[in-house]
């Protein structure tokens, strides 16, 4: 039994109301590796366990951290391959968004379009849910940087700190402790290291990690591994 | 067993003439935050309790309270991702109506495309119905404003006063209590907010509900933060 | 077990002959509240207890009876959401057919349509039949009132006389009792009411119960409120 | 078990090589009311119990032999909705033969097509069998009076004298006692209300009964309520 | 159990590299009245019992034998309407093959294309296989009279001599012993007769078997029943 | 259980990773007749037990070697209707290579192409495996002769030697102490003969199997009955 | 049981958020024979153990690394087969954008196709994931070396040195030992070979295992039998 006990194909409802493949992929966004963001007052920091499986992998080529228009990014938890679905949708999206309005598509707009398309393969038949949940980083229609949580079932929230994956229970309890809504970029980014290298397995270094950053009337960039280095160092 | 006992993809009758998957839905509703809304005599009100589950959560950006057209708006309980896909519809219905006829759709024709899309999840192949039920605020044909409940199954009636949602039994018999038909829209507002306060775990302010107004004559806006704790402030 | 024994989504035939998804269709229809009506010499009366489970709900809104053409009108028990496709089918039909007439369509032409519909339901693959009976009032080919009632299976009868929904085997032997086939409307419209008081839960008056009357050489109308409690003060 | 112990959707070979659900939508057949006809030399008579189960039906509204072209009729047992979609389907084929040919289908030509989509059931993807079967008068190519019966599978057979629906298996015998080769139309008729009267609950008169006639050289008509009381009257 | 352990839908294969499906559709062919066929020098014959279950039944009316072109017929064994889907499409062919090149078309080639048919419905979703085989009598490419038996699985043989439905064993070994190479298409049908007669129920004669010939050089025409009559005749 | 203990419809992977459906199409090919072929210098000789089930059967007509172009061939183990798909789709489309390049398919591109196709039917909706294996001899695009072998899961092979269907394994082993890779055509054709003999049931003769021969820079053809008897003679 | 107990056909969620079809599959990977690769500082090289399981297989049509364009290409350990709708696709891909851009397509584009593909087949309806892992060597976009897995959930790394198929957690310890960032490709093809001679039953050269071998600024290419043996001579 055990895991031979399949639910059926479709997302149907259980008696008490639940959509269980709903439920059982969010199961496999915790399985995956930590990823954690902050929404400072001038910028957004997104960051990620990328600690591979053998020290053969080439580090380099591992990239969680995904930027969707000159102005966002997104990082994820869960199934690799999903994500990768929603990144290339997101930034079709995205760019067909700057071709009609001559201006770059606001965060807002390209969470939604992520979680509707994460609603509809909870609906539609023969489809399974997407086993993954993303962080989005960008500014919305204002100009503010905000960071956004989408789950495999569509829903998102905008959240001054949050953590999904491995560990995001202790993850996000160290967040409330240390940001507050007056948090800098700066500190943000010290905050999420920190965070990150609470629940990691060894030592956290600019090469099993990955950090994303959005400075307020800047753009998005990931972070080099010598200046997640300097952070680093600049921490102890 | 429990919830592995699922019942088939479809939504087919049971013995007793149920539609097993609609009654399912159903608590996926009563699982969620309760919202509750008043028709006046001289407008609508809606209201909902959007308590969030961290301290985190970027409550500004939670809205769960959508304004349809500039006189009406939807507010619901339940799943989240499946109302929004309700209010794209409506609005995108909404908007065609006034394009063609130069003039605002009726609520009730609102009601009725959003609940025939609503049946239509109950009886095609291979879907699941909407998890989720919407109270809808509006104009009738005659301007007067009204005010819907449209449940998952497509059933839909006009209340004048209802209640979804965590709770809604006693809300429903707190408002049986206290509205009358001659009630005016300050003071719905005002049973609104008692009632949401009744079952509320915690203090409620402007930041954990939202309340959406429709004033005769004038058009759909939810309240800011600030006004929510204007009315609040006033109660006691 | 109970209604966890549920019968496989298409509608099949069982050893003994029966397609059970209509069978517990019609336990759908019989969950319903009552819905009657006579054929009299010289109209037809149809009628439906619309008693609502909540004093909150406004009843004005609470329309069962629909008029389909302006000479004919269709009721309903069972699955609202249901009937809603159905009436919304029947009207297309029936205004498509005076557009090529020229003359209003015969309510045999209306019923037949309604019920190849619900037929279809039982036969094509991944749907589930209707969930409703319909009482359809109307003029024939020659201009004569006609009550007919469809069943979810697509099988319709023309009746003097009939009841569907909660209580329909005592409506009709009550009905059989009093009606004959020189019955009057106006007598018709009162037995309908003396019918519908015997089964009904408490006072009826024009609130909880809806009235539909076409008279011989006339078209169909919703009795208001007001006349629908002349006819119950002129009963006492 | 019983009714609950389903034979999958789709008609399949079980293993004795029989396809179930054409058995099962035979019992469908065998439990609707009685159905015979018989061919005579100089014409062909159908006619079939149309008994209803209460005395508010409108029986001049009951007609379940049909006329598909001038000269050819059908009547079935089972599922009186199914029958609508053959009768249906036979007229609309009947009048295009017709229009392209300009003389009236054979009805040889008439029942292959109604067999051809009956058999058709029986093989395609996601639907059910017909649910009943039908006896066909008309005119073989050559001007002679034919009978024919065709069954849920798609068989079909020319028959002399033939009885479908409860109680066929005694009509059938008692048939079989009574008609010969060289039987005239006068005859034949009267034979067919003696078979029916013999299984019939209660007395049978033209209300309850229905006949149609085929007269060679003639035309296919359904025989009025007086017209079947006179031959009862003639009979004894 | 019995009967309702059906297999599953699709014609998959079993443990043991059976279609069981196909095997099942073999048992409705072993269930059907017996044909038979015996291709002899100078022509091909087939025959087939045709006797019917009812003496009230129109005899003249079946016709088990049918010609698809004018120098070749099929007759078979298993469910008939089946048989008549294959008919109808092999005769569509071989008249566009005719129109296409001018000449007939050889029998391998009807064989072939009614074979493929009856392939697919082997290996395509959704669907089931054909109840019948069919025995085929036709001219090769060099004018050379042949006799095929094509079955269920879209299996085909040439035969000299072959028998398919009940009883179809011993009689093959009925005809393995009389039928040489060398036989002429009189005494085939003799032979032929004879065989059918072995196994008969009760008395053979033209109206309870038919018979079609195909001379070499001439066409495929289906026997009188005065002529099978006189064979038999002869035969005694 | 037993056969009944179908696996599901669709070719899926079991928990060690096998695909069962194509394990299950394998023991298909196994329980067919035969067939092997040996890659010589100078040549390629396919050849198979034709062996027919009784006597009546025109072993002329049995032709299980099918050319697919004048330069190559096939044959099989298994299904034979699944065959003459395969076989059909080969000769269409070397055929269309031949038009586009102006030169014979290359038995490879060939091989290819139908590995392919029976790939595809592992993989889609709906649809089960090939249930036969398939030998093709052709030249490759040096004009080298050529032998593969291609089975249901489309995995293919070149051999130099080869045996498909019942007794298989010992035929190959057989086949491995005979075969040297300087083997000649002529010496070929002898050896499958005595394999084939080695488990032939009965006397082997050229009514019984079938040999096909592809001589280097000649086409290929399929022997005469007394081509194989001269071999077979030869032998003694 | 065992293998009977099969999960339902759709890649679902299991209750721990697993897709099973894919654990499944990638056993299917590891019941294939070992492959494995090095990116060296100068090239990259991918072998693989081909085995046959038969003396008679022709080795030199054995051909398991394929190149997908002049400077990459592919190696699998799994199914054949589905291996080979992969390469097609990449090739096809790799062809187009050749055409497009005028510039090999960098690695890292080929391998993101390939892995969509093998996402798609894991979240659609109706089909099953890819049974093989690919090794894929090529330059990145600045011309670099490198060496990809990708697996059947769609999931790929770049890698300095991996090992796939049976064994293939030793081969990966083993090489972990050997391969350090400074290797160069003659030393990466030596510790290629040595390491499948480690798991290799019996004598490893060059007909037995393939080579494929990418120098950085020349083209991919399969190294000669000869040149393997030379390799191996070298060794000892």
């Amino acid at each position: 039994m055990g895991d031979s006990a399949y639910s059926f194909s479709l997302t149907t409802f259980s008696r008490t109301g639940k959509l269980l493949q709903i439920e059982y992929a969010l199961n496999a966004v915790s399985n995956g590796r930590c990823s954690l963001g902050i929404a400072a007052k001038d910028g957004v920091v997104i960051a990620t366990d990328k600690k591979v499986s053998s020290t053969l992998i080439d580090v380099d080529e591992v990239q969680k951290i995904q930027s969707i228009s000159p102005t966002s990014g997104f990082v994820y938890s869960g199934l690799g391959p999903d994500y990768r679905v929603l990144t290339r949708s997101a930034r079709k999206n995205s760019a067909a968004y700057e071709r009609t309005y001559g201006e770059a598509q606001p965060i807002t707009q390209t969470v939604k379009q992520t979680a509707s398309l994460m609603q509809e393969y909870t609906q539609s038949g023969g489809v399974r849910p997407f086993g993954c949940s993303v962080l989005a980083a960008g500014f919305d229609e204002d100009g503010e940087p905000k960071l956004f949580q989408v789950d495999p079932s569509g829903a998102y929230f905008g959240w001054r700190a949050t953590a999904i994956g491995k560990g995001f229970v202790n993850a996000k309890s160290f967040l409330e402790k240390r940001v507050t809504s007056e948090i800098l970029l700066e500190d943000a980014v010290h905050t999420c290291l920190l965070t990150l290298r609470e629940s990691f397995e060894g030592e956290i270094n600019g090469k099993n990690i990955e950090v994303g950053v959005l400075e307020k009337g800047g753009g998005f960039r990931i972070l080099k591994e010598e200046e997640v280095n300097d952070y680093l160092n600049e921490a102890n």
